[in-house]
């Protein structure tokens, strides 16, 4: 596994334990992590907080030049607003941990020129495929439904 | 002027007054504000606090119904990341204070069925106008430039 995929499984696994829904991330720039977090919506009731997005605000205020050398680690397919995020700050690269239990924005983030690497990770998959099974409730909630 | 519009320019000139960036926003949901806020970037060293984030959150968790049947009003164009929260939960409508300063993801919001009212109101131009030539280094840096 690699290490950076790993620390976002490492995220998504501490969420869960706080109660919260499995989805971890982490900014890479020059193989450091910048910034690492997890969905937060039950931990802070926030809207806003997908793993990609607490990653973001982790890593701070950064200049345009370090988002555009950095890979983003996320454990599941990015939804649209943390998409946006990436399209925003023109983040090269994406490397997702599954597409099979979500399908985020991967058409549009594609058609804008983001390398998008997916490994169907097991351990992902079986993360998300517990947590829908249990707390579907929650989990349309993250995502709109 | 829009209430709702004022509210969200009330919003940005906060924003200003506390030496950040004037965007400002404002959830509706059947004529009720159930969040507003503002681009948090300098005040909070936020790199997802753009002003219809900051509106969204504040707004906490709301069920999916509520965003369908929402209104987001902000007083710029929306940017890739605020337009992906928009998708993410459905909202149907956007009133945009002005586009000419900034063109967000207007086409993209179109192509996902979400109807936008562009008001090109003269002070939320002069607004970005002002502050893009007094700070354009922060300027910059919110738009990932």
């Amino acid at each position: 596994m690699d290490r950076f995929m790993q620390a976002a499984i490492d995220e998504a696994q501490q969420g869960l334990a706080e109660g919260g829904i499995p989805i971890g991330s982490v900014l890479v720039h020059n193989g450091t992590i910048l910034g690492r977090g997890h969905n937060r919506r039950v931990q802070k009731g926030s809207a806003i907080l997908h793993g990609e997005m607490d990653a973001l605000e982790h890593a701070g205020r950064q200049p345009a030049q370090v988002y555009r050398e950095s890979v983003l680690y996320t454990t599941l397919s990015p939804c649209p607003m943390c998409s946006g995020a990436i399209v925003l700050y023109g983040i090269p690269k994406v490397v997702i941990g599954e597409n099979l239990t979500f399908m985020g924005e991967e058409e549009w983030l594609r058609s804008r020129g983001v390398n998008l690497e997916v490994l169907e990770d097991q351990h992902c998959i079986r993360m998300m495929t517990d947590f829908i099974a249990e707390r579907p409730d929650l989990w349309n909630e993250d995502i709109g439904i």
